[in-house]
């Protein structure tokens, strides 16, 4: 499908950028009237196909030239995959505006602090209205794995959206904050023309189990540790670190931070109240490492197997103040991203091996997802009953299973939008329509660049760690083109074995003999032929695949 | 800790070549008076961190200079972990008799007859003894997700050991072969010195669902599909297909095998009546590309993701008979092995995005484990209450959960051998003692070669994986030591800037010009020179590590 015609008067146009298709870069573009509204923007952790990426951002491109036509960037929460490519999009605009809650402004503005930018941020509450610029936006309530999340209902004369963000409904929050289905059932009966709703468990039947499970399961290891207890979780994850608090409080142990985000954010989190620390609990980390082990709580980064988050160094043996061994308990109360298995059961195996006794979710009930499961999605969609439906977040595994969940609640089957980012999609009369599609690439941030690595330079990439290259040099005479120097063959990742090519020089020497008395001379027709060559040998030699480099140098 | 002193008289040892550290590669040696039995000589599967390896074997060496000794290898049950690495230690001496039941034995011929090595095998039944040079050996059943698995007794004048194999204990199997534990009870009551037993799901609380259970989740989805049926699953997993097949018989439609070891390991466990095939269920792959789509199951290979495999090929819409599409059941009726799990999630948002409905482990009950957890674990414990035991097979995670079993239940703390592959036990009067240290290194295997890959070289692929390579190569005089030609500067895997170099090549000229005028002509000095000049250039300008390979040739 090609680019979208221009929008018609009085419709309202969705772009999603990113969501849709992977978890991750989650980032949505409304149009109404000329103007634009973005929703979240997030970035997209790399998984091996992507090999040494850092980051992946939503491709900007479709709205880059309209940036001024921007009234505001509404973030859901403030998770990577919502708030981490705020910063590459301020880069082109600084004075953006942001819209959040409390919690989701203090975390982008730190993040942004350290790049030195500080942005034109506006924090909204739950229940608020604000009409930012054409549209008209009602921010709700919802719970998460991390507090202060909220939807988004945005309305315009060509109709209503909801944008559920992220969300789960735990009846029985740590907060008290529950998701404000009241709020959506009202919104419903007003008449929601388009509801966008996160699918990331989708698959998943039933209900989440409360937050509030997990405490008798911490506090069962806590009375049974006799060594040092170590709990990692994501950074962001207030209430799972509250929970940890509270247990060390009662079996009489400090708590000591560690890891620079989970400081950071915690310390956010207490300033803004959502975090209660009892009277002396936290200790710092040098104090911590005099105190005997059966009175300290580490509370630490790493439960994705970081090698270079605190719990890494901890299990390679390299953390400057922790020794991890016999009688020590670690926690991993988190989830774990499909993609670091092997970092995350590595670090756990290295934690076992010095002796500690790990605990992850596999063992025990010590993490809950954030994100509601098909029983959730349900009670949603039947509160809010949409002309038309998008499931965003997720997979096409997700994507797929919440439009079936959105069917069996009545939404006509071809009102639901199933669509994958740079889709366009017009709402017209309550009828989501896909008109047309804009560019959509992966954005690849790698060290300090972006942008300049892709999709081809990946597959180099993956040739090259899976075979390793081999390199044939010849140097031929400029004016006669006679072979003046060389071959050498040299290689890397290949093989060990240092005799590995004798056998192969000898052919491609004969190779460019028969060239030779062929009369080739051309530098690009005899690099082909190295390439064939030793192509040719490696492959009948070793049934390997490894990148041959042919070189050929005139002087 | 160095090599072990000579064994002593009447002492049995125990190496462990494999399968003590990884889930993999599992291969135990005994030694006794000067004689040696082999205990399963199975393949590892690369992880991310081993890029480009097609396998991994145990380290042989320790063996390779007495394979005159070797009684025999007696093999547990035919998975790829235990038998895969046969044909390789066969290649060394292919007159080592290979021990093991019916199917398990049916299953390493067939995998030897494809390399043309016809074995000395011996097939035993449940409950049977065989003196085996040495050892005397006796055999009993015990259930896995594989027919015809057996534990074996391995008794000596120095004590008797209980090596379990990989089981589970399934009290309502599909065949009615419930793991012996009457036997094991026996065999307890007479004295085991020494218990070696599976440490797969040690860390998993509990009890295994039965496989029955899996039943009637297969018959609501065959009872509910109105497209084709696929489903993939292990090519070894019989029961599982069996399953699929009554279920597809009672559903009124047609069988069709796909992938090359599906159709040859069904046809042997057939032809050995453990599969047991109503009528004309089977149809061929051409009679069922031409049926109506509610007549007929695709019974798969390709459940981890392959993508060569069947489900993988028609993942990606080039599998030459089936074409997947809207109202069509995908059922992954399998386990996800860490580490696939990019791929298997893969194939799975890539067939529902085709219009697939997938059916997987995380959304229906469709697979159940092999491996006996906790619970079973405690139970075989306390049956044969063994002096000393070894936790095998397994990660560190599980084989220190399962050390903690095993005191749980009684066994003394210092007479658990927490070990891992290549320590040495010596058993003297019950009590197991590590005495030393063989050579264990990964043994990989990458086309056709073995052996030639190892750690340092891995480590090269994964610096090319990561950032690629920037080559510079600079041509000097081998009489003046002048630059004569160059320097040029390529890549792969890099940047896809076309203009990337433009600023480091004035940067290396500057570098040489300077080292020229310091009298420096030494290849290898100037070598190093252009390394560290664009080493430090590529960091300082892009924040990356590719790997550098300077190139001087002299001419």
């Amino acid at each position: 499908m090609g680019p979208p015609p221009p929008l018609s008067e009085g419709a309202l146009r969705v772009i999603p950028l990113g969501g849709l298709g992977a978890i991750g870069r989650n980032m949505a573009v409304f149009e109404y009237d000329g103007k634009l509204l973005v929703v979240d923007c997030g970035v997209l952790f790399p998984d091996m196909d992507q090999p040494g990426v850092d980051l992946i951002l939503p491709d900007f491109s479709p709205i880059l030239d309209r940036l001024d036509d921007v009234e505001a960037v509404v973030l859901t929460h403030g998770h990577e995959d919502h708030i981490g490519a705020v910063p590459y999009l301020l880069q082109h605009k600084p004075d953006i505006p942001l819209v959040g809650s409390q919690f989701t402004i203090a975390l982008v503005e730190a993040k942004l602090a350290e790049r030195r930018i500080k942005p034109y941020s506006l924090v909204v509450a739950d229940g608020g209205t604000e009409q930012l610029g054409a549209f008209e936006c009602e921010f709700f309530a919802v719970n998460h794995s991390i507090p202060d999340a909220m939807a988004v209902a945005i309305r315009t004369p060509a109709g209503t959206v909801l944008h559920t963000g992220d969300f789960k409904m735990d009846q029985l929050p740590l907060d008290g904050r529950i998701t404000d289905l009241a709020g959506f059932g009202r919104l419903g009966a007003e008449g929601v023309d388009l509801l966008m709703s996160d699918s990331t468990n989708a698959e998943i039947p039933g209900f989440v189990t409360s937050e509030q499970e997990i405490r008798p399961v911490l506090d069962d290891i806590f009375r049974t540790a006799t060594g040092r207890i170590i709990v990692a979780s994501f950074a962001s994850h207030v209430h799972r670190v509250q929970q940890v608090m509270d247990s060390a409080h009662q079996h009489g142990r400090k708590v000591a931070l560690i890891g620079r985000s989970m400081v950071r954010n915690m310390g956010i989190a207490r300033d803004l109240k959502l975090l209660n620390i009892p009277g002396d609990l936290l200790v710092s980390i040098d104090d911590a490492a005099s105190m005997r082990p059966e009175e300290i709580v580490f509370m630490s980064t790493g439960s994705q197997g970081e090698p270079m988050s605190a719990l890494g160094r901890m299990a390679s043996g390299d953390h400057r103040h922790i020794t991890v061994g016999e009688g020590d308990t670690v926690v991993l109360a988190s989830s774990l991203v499909p993609g670091n298995e092997t970092a995350v059961y590595g670090v756990i195996n290295r934690l076992s091996r010095a002796g500690a006794t790990v605990i992850h979710k596999d063992v025990a009930k010590v993490h809950v997802s954030g994100h509601a499961p098909a029983g959730e999605l349900l009670y949603l969609l039947n509160m809010v009953r949409p002309s038309s439906f998008m499931p965003v977040h997720g997979e096409w595994r997700h994507l797929r299973a919440h439009a079936r969940l959105a069917v069996k609640t009545g939404v006509p089957a071809d009102q639901v939008a199933l669509v994958e980012d740079g889709d366009v999609v017009d709402l017209i009369d309550g009828v989501a329509r896909v008109v047309g599609h804009v560019p959509n690439r992966y954005i690849f941030v790698d060290g300090l660049a972006v942008g300049d690595v892709g999709e081809s330079l990946l597959s180099e990439r993956r040739i090259l760690g899976d075979g390793g290259f081999i390199a044939a040099t010849v140097v031929i005479d400029s004016v006669t083109g006679k072979v003046v120097g060389g071959p050498t063959v040299s290689a890397k990742g290949f093989s060990e074995d240092p005799a590995a090519f004798d056998p192969v020089l000898p052919v491609i020497t004969a190779a460019l003999d028969r060239a030779s008395e062929d009369g080739v001379t051309d530098p690009h027709q005899l690099q082909q032929l190295v390439r064939r060559t030793v192509g040719r040998w490696v492959n009948e030699t070793y049934r390997r695949r490894p990148m041959i480099v042919p070189n050929v140098l005139e002087v």
